[in-house]
């Protein structure tokens, strides 16, 4: 019927699959922003029907058979094609590795368990939501092991393979390990110089539609296009779409303008990324965004790094006065800087500031490893996560909804994805301390507004890698040195005990 | 692998039909409303993608074989199993009566044609279209063909039945005859009559939330359940969703309220029939509307014959004064009433009124049949058309512009589709009509702004039939009478010639 490759024919199906993702990306932009609330159930059967096609394609013993074919006579392919064939056979492992039988008991597993979640939490006890996580725990270790087989992992790096491809605990392990021999001191050390002159509180109501126009004149200046993308308001902020229609939200505070500048950066950095992707690929595995990570790390760069900089509160401050006619001392760019880059030790992640929020992961990355091993028995949960919390952070929870309820993410069955938080963070750090050497002038050029210079350095050394090469190796060939913790750590320690 | 039967197996594609049907409701919306102008060719590629795995659903040779099987078993099903079955069955012949290799042809023809049409339109002469358009016209002949053989019917009414399902070309002419031999005159008298005593022009500017917040509290009023759908402005009005989410909007024009307002009657009117359709079945292809035409009627109900009534306007002109803070003789209901209702001949369908506008379809009806039998040679199609102009409207196009270049439809492939919008017309008179008889008091419900004794009428009689009977059964069923143009006649005369 056609006189096209095995490995063309598997390209004409993953633009359908293509297709099909940015359909559902829609879907769920939609679902965020405009959607009426009544309509969650049939947004829910459309989404499924959707996500069922798209697994369904890839488990099709058809593209395994091309698959096969292709990969036998893959000496006749260029460099990119080899790597997008070795994507669509990554895809295709992860597919295969959760039936649909199995995806359906955790799908039963996963409701109960967030339920219980909820009832826990009103009543702050982790009790009534053992036996359910429990459940959970024992269908996610199915799951790792049918992923481990596929992907020749161990386990846990089967899970994370998701979110950060290419690593292993064992790299996750070394980084962890020199975070944790600073990071605890450092935050000490820190509270105590800011405590010492806390900056000056803002007060007023920032209206929704100055919010929005400060948000889309900073994207503007970033190169966020607005002929192919969009800029709206949501309960929580995110970035949704393809290259070619990326839709960026974020969540506005009328008390406080910057959740909702800083949570628009944060998504300007992973759409930027998106956009940056190599648009010959666009529709193709290979040309995809190297998974949650990197995805973050672009986030993070934006919103901590230059968000909360010297250079960047510099450009904001007539920003701010032109938007709101804001003006006074507690408007000054130290006093901005000063409040944008408070560190508070406390005991709820989604609180915590580039200090802390490492602190934050890591002991979830170990818990999580205890019980997936089942090293730590689901019911001893709370008492593990105190001991982890005072030994880290050194605070108490007062009950576990303080504690070891604060997050959803056992509950849905989420494993393996919190390390891609401190991974972002370090990445960024690195890829900021490399794009810094080759761009001189940049502070400069950010506090006039310019973000240029910035942008193409990340498009060039990051966005339009795609998907070719692991996490490891692109940061290498980004920066030319091996990916590890230490850039960060020089990172915060200038920023926090040196001024900035 | 499954102990469902045939039908149930059946239930189970359609469902997932429904879903991608959904989506795209979704991507068609937001692409109207939402998109950024430079995302088109991406939402082309996704909307091309979902419609084709439509196409190869009710293709797939398993698809045809458990309707094999079902039809085998019929007996054993209920009456609303079997015309669901039906249903399934036409849609699956519809499909399969345009291949791929004819829809991608097509596409190709029709863009061709389109780009022509609207060059032809630049220049004011057909000659630069027809050479397309009869390119177009005889790729419209093969699909006819295809469809006549798959469903048993003439060609002409093979394509027509995907707008007017159960109604033949001698039903409309039989209606068609019956409004020529009084609309000409009619159209005349009434022209002569209204020219003695013209209504007060309004003025003013109508700012866009003012109507928005006018049309909501018009919609809230018919019932429109804004916690399972919303209302946004757009370039064209639309309805689209599906039954608990649905998406209305309509074009608002600053200088005159009632573009708005009566382009959002007339969706609302689809929308509330999406709404009333029968629950149980509403992923099934028995619950979804019956047709272009009887959607047609239920818009045309709400914005010609309850927009442009006289206890309408009475309700309407405390809100105008809320809305827009207007008083003065031009907005006073009985001024209002003669602006809503004043009948132009003119040469332009889309600025017809209810009683000009069948004559500018019946024209169009009669050149179609010409065009496709091969009667009518493409090239001689704009003498044919002012000679239909004049004979029907008795005006006299200045040039191919005012003439058979006004409507894009033959260019792009839609031929039979006119017809729909006349009949639209006049199943919502007879509808109207039966309805006046059952709900007395119904004139002073609409000026108090009460419509649930109007709409609930609808949603028994008409809504809850779903597609489970053919247009004409549907009509008889709703009206106990046969569907004819008498009422719709009745109507004019006495809304036009008495005073409304």
């Amino acid at each position: 019927m056609s006189s096209a490759t095995p490995y063309e024919q598997l390209e004409q199906e993953f633009r359908r699959l293509h297709a099909f993702r940015g359909a559902l990306a829609l879907l769920r932009w939609d679902a965020a922003v405009m959607m009426p609330r009544g309509s969650a159930d049939v947004r829910g059967e459309q989404i499924a029907a959707l996500e069922s096609e798209c697994h369904t394609l890839l488990i099709a013993p058809r593209l395994s058979r091309l698959l096969e074919r292709a990969q036998a006579n893959q000496q006749a392919l260029e460099d990119w094609q080899q790597a997008n064939l070795r994507e669509m056979q990554r895809l295709r492992d992860h597919a295969f590795a959760t039936p649909v039988a199995l995806i359906q008991r955790m799908a039963r597993a996963t409701t109960r368990a967030e339920a219980a979640w909820f009832e826990a939490r009103r009543q702050r006890d982790f009790g009534l939501l053992a036996p359910q996580l429990d459940e959970v725990i024992k269908l996610v270790r199915d799951k790792a092991a049918l992923l481990a087989r596929h992907l020749n992992l161990d386990p846990y790096d089967a899970l994370a393979d998701e979110f950060t491809p290419g690593m292993l605990s064992t790299d996750f392990d070394k980084i962890f390990t020199a975070l944790s021999r600073r990071l605890p001191e450092l935050t000490i050390e820190v509270g105590e110089l800011q405590a010492a002159r806390p900056p000056l509180p803002i007060q007023g109501r920032f209206g929704g539609s100055k919010q929005r126009a400060l948000c889309v004149e900073v994207m503007k200046a970033l190169g966020f296009p607005f002929d192919r993308g969009r800029f709206d308001e949501s309960e929580q902020a995110l970035s949704e779409g393809v290259p070619g229609d990326m839709r960026v939200t974020a969540r506005l505070d009328r008390a406080d303008p910057f959740t909702g500048l800083l949570g628009a950066l944060h998504e300007t950095g992973q759409a930027m990324y998106d956009l940056g992707l190599p648009q010959a690929w666009r529709d193709q595995p290979v040309g995809k965004a190297r998974g949650m990570a990197l995805e973050e790390s672009q986030s993070l760069l934006l919103e901590q790094i230059v968000g909360r900089s010297r250079p960047f509160v510099a450009y904001l401050r007539p920003l701010l006065e032109k938007h709101f006619g804001v003006s006074g001392p507690e408007w000054e760019p130290d006093n901005l800087y000063r409040r944008l880059t408070t560190v508070r030790r406390s005991l709820v992640r989604v609180e915590a500031d580039e200090l802390t929020y490492p602190l934050h992961i890591m002991l979830r990355y170990e818990l999580e490893q205890q019980l997936l091993s089942g090293e730590l028995r689901t019911r001893d949960l709370p008492a593990a996560w105190n001991e982890q919390v005072q030994r880290r952070l050194r605070l108490t929870p007062a009950d576990d909804l303080e504690g070891c309820l604060q997050d959803p993410h056992w509950a849905i069955g989420s494993f393996g994805y919190f390390p891609a938080y401190v991974l972002g963070s370090v990445v960024a750090a690195q890829l900021w301390e490399a794009l810094r050497e080759e761009r001189p002038g940049l502070d400069e050029a950010i506090a006039r507004g310019e973000f240029s210079s910035l942008m193409s350095w990340l498009r060039e050394n990051v966005h339009a890698l795609g998907a070719k090469v692991g996490v490891p190796e692109l940061v290498q060939l980004a920066t030319g040195k091996p990916l590890s913790a230490s850039a960060f750590l020089r990172y915060v320690e200038r920023k926090y005990t040196a001024g900035g």
